[in-house]
């Protein structure tokens, strides 16, 4: 079995994930984040889009059996496994204006949005282009008569994983999320392999 | 008062709103959804965000009071006045693969999408920029307990409104929805007027 490699705390990476191929994202030491965005190898214009998943799969909770589709209405990645059954796809990956905004930080950490898009430059990808991440183990419930929802700390335990399959050549981008509300203030690293 | 300007059925349209101005919408016959999306007019590269409004507003029905942001964290549209209380923006704009995948239509209406894609080509921004739209009067109620959700018939009755403050120069698309589902099968005009 390849071995993890590790996303350091607060940091982002980016790679190509072929056809085929899985992609196994572990908690290790539990209650963390991780911010996955996608984009189709050969055409960078294919975006993962939460709209167009919640379309096709009728739930805003996305767990094995489920699909993420693309702007473009094809799947990217199929859920095969996943020991924690609890992630958004409602928010974006926090950024420098995140932490003004939400956390009055005057001098903010560039955040997972600030990761991912120095991670994705070396595949020209712009920060415009960083749509709603598939934010792993992000434990966000929503209120279905208000419409309200709070972030709380994920039901990850040390260990946990998930396992995508790739269903078309991507570029992936994750971090180990930077928002303490995310994580319940661990702020801890994210490991992944790729089999 | 400056007249209604009718959005015909299963059609679009794209124009331009200036900071201040205002932008009524109406559902002449009830029962009707208008996908719509903003666009920076200086910079068409800052465009209208489901995620970053969440991130901001706390919850996924929006109504009077509050804020559309844009992917970079600024203010596009104040929601002023608001008859119905209820839209959506989960959700995508229907298109033909759409159409074909959850409708199983043969031969697919090019739907929102496309009658946006047509529209915004005017202002050259390309199909692959259309991001979730905030669906004015669409009701996709969300059981917050197992994440799933149906699309219901609008709340909206004949002669419903909603008014949008512009906070930033923007190039708006918007439709009368195309897809039956959206509104009880009506597919009927949207009217609007600028203010």
């Amino acid at each position: 079995m390849t071995q993890m490699t590790r996303i350091e705390r607060r940091t982002g990476t980016a790679f190509e994930l072929k056809r085929g191929q899985r992609l196994i994202v572990c908690d290790p030491m539990g209650e963390q984040v991780s911010d996955l965005v996608a984009f189709g190898l050969h055409d960078r214009d294919e975006v993962i889009s939460n709209g167009r998943t919640f379309d096709y799969q009728d739930t805003i909770y996305l767990t094995t059996g489920h699909r993420l589709y693309s702007n473009r209405s094809n799947i990217m990645l199929h859920i095969e496994q996943d020991d924690v059954g609890r992630h958004d796809f409602l928010l974006t990956p926090c950024s420098k204006d995140t932490f003004r905004i939400l956390y009055n930080d005057d001098d903010p950490h560039r955040g997972c949005f600030g990761n991912l898009a120095a991670a994705l430059d070396d595949y020209d990808i712009g920060a415009d282009r960083i749509p709603c991440a598939f934010n792993i183990f992000m434990n966000v419930p929503v209120d279905g008569d208000t419409g309200r929802f709070s972030v709380q700390p994920p039901l990850s335990k040390a260990g946990d994983t998930i396992t995508f399959r790739a269903e078309m050549d991507l570029i992936i981008g994750m971090t180990a999320c930077s928002a303490p509300t995310s994580n319940n203030g661990t702020m801890t690293p994210i490991d992944y392999r790729i089999d």
